[in-house]
């Protein structure tokens, strides 16, 4: 059975505004459908700025629910076009509890399961211990199953960790998915800012080889002021891209204007991989038990 | 504290005579010591050439003791350019028990430590399954203390495995370090042979970005014929490289020619790097127990 599908990936600007940043993603979901695709992954926190450059208390208001109005769009959107979308909210889970929260929706507009993020990165203007609480055991690393396949989903900062990659692969994934939201510090030189870019596709490309399997890595582009006025805001970098199941480039957004990120992928190239290079039959398992260590002193 | 260090890899080619090989290795280590180099690394089972392309049991003539011939010639080329070196031996631990073994020579020449490969291969031309018994758990994953730095060394096929990397990571190895012998089957499109070669580079890459650790991976060149005369032999692919701790080449050999690869690696960059991307600080311990298992039905 042949199971190519058609993948895009929506590299955008956010606005403060959510109707605003809604209908820039509409716009680019429009395009993607008119081109066919099966499955449209959003990047991360889509809806808003990226509040977490600074801690104030009032950009909870920001936070919905699993069916807020973010969830209600999306849903509304992979209906109308007939496709899968993976999006992303600033989830309100309870008075206390909220999370950054992966959303995945059928062709028919259902919600088709979600990911809380599980590592929550803070580091200068990346204050997000202070807004997400860490994802639990429930759901965990656990693909989604969809009409178009197993999608291991998983947000940003986990994108740095090969355990998670390798727990969603484990279980069946066909498919690495990264919503994201990074970005330069202008204060950096042009050295490090290029290290790091190269770091943040190396480290997923790095995933895609490891498991043999494609990766959708879908970042934000646009510059947005630090709302304390503290730092120069960060730059985000754009550059969004997809790799078959060797970690071969489909496609790179080579720049950091909004833009479509578009390829096929044959999921039936999966299996063939493991055949060539079996890494999955040869795993030391036996000795793997100190991954759950911190350090190992 | 100064902590840079003078690195180099030697990516030759290799004889079916032993003494030929040596003579070949001790030219390149030569050139690396007149250029100033504290450690030298060498490629996998760079005593020989890369038997494993057939199973052939006059072939376990070639093992040695840990003490055998070309620990002893590592020992000697140690002492005598005051360098540390990681090298590679077919080892004969007993009769019917033979591994693929990593030694790291002291500057002095004494054994520093030694690595058995964990993760074995097998594959068409590489079956290496018939003549290694996978490392057991001493030494394991175990880095090895040198004058120069922690040595996180492993072997080839472990170089596909972050898991392995992880460890090394988790147990302070400062360097981690893959001596190989990989190549093309010539039957395959010049488009396979790139996306293996690119993989092999990314995904060790990814270990270094993962780690933020510097990766030293030395790859043999050269055509050698299938002595068994089934197949079209391999095409070693060379390309070793050395990356720093944010997966940034300082090094690529970017041709399959016989060369020194060199960099100089400032160790104190790896905390540097681990305060601005405090990964090791999120990992979610409590839900890598998993990674235990061969597969999550």
């Amino acid at each position: 059975m042949k199971r190519t599908i058609k993948v895009a990936g929506i590299q955008q600007v956010c606005f403060e505004d959510k109707a605003k940043s809604y209908e820039r993603s509409a716009h680019w979901i429009a395009q993607a459908a008119q081109n066919g695709t099966d499955l449209v992954v959003m990047q991360e926190l889509h809806a808003t700025q990226y509040f977490c450059q600074t801690e104030e208390a009032r950009f909870f208001d920001l936070a919905e629910p699993l069916d807020g109005p973010t969830a209600q769009f999306l849903s509304a959107q992979a209906k109308q076009h007939n496709m899968v979308i993976v999006g992303s909210i600033f989830e309100r889970r309870a008075a206390g509890i909220y999370h950054n929260t992966a959303l995945v929706f059928e062709r028919d507009g259902t919600l088709a399961g979600f990911y809380r993020k599980m590592h929550i990165p803070d580091d200068p203007a990346f204050y997000e211990k202070y807004y997400f609480t860490p994802g639990d055991d429930e759901p965990g690393f656990e693909p989604i199953q969809t009409s178009v396949g197993k999608l291991g989903v998983m947000v940003c900062w986990d994108q740095w960790y090969p355990e998670g990659a390798r727990l969603m692969a484990l279980k069946g994934a066909e498919v690495l998915i990264y919503p994201t939201a990074i970005g330069w510090d202008r204060d950096d030189t042009n050295e490090e800012q290029t290290r790091q870019k190269d770091a943040w596709i190396g480290v997923q490309r790095g995933h895609s080889i490891a498991n043999n399997l494609p990766v959708i890595a879908i970042n934000r582009v646009g510059y947005e002021a630090d709302p304390s006025g503290h730092t120069t805001g960060i730059e985000f970098w754009g550059h969004s891209f997809i790799t078959g199941p060797q970690g071969e480039f489909l496609t790179l957004a080579e720049h950091q204007n909004e833009t479509l990120v578009e390829a096929e992928l044959d999921l039936n190239r999966i299996e063939q991989v493991r055949r060539i290079w079996p890494y999955f039959r040869d795993r030391r398992i036996d000795q793997f038990a100190p991954l759950t260590k911190r350090y190992i002193d």
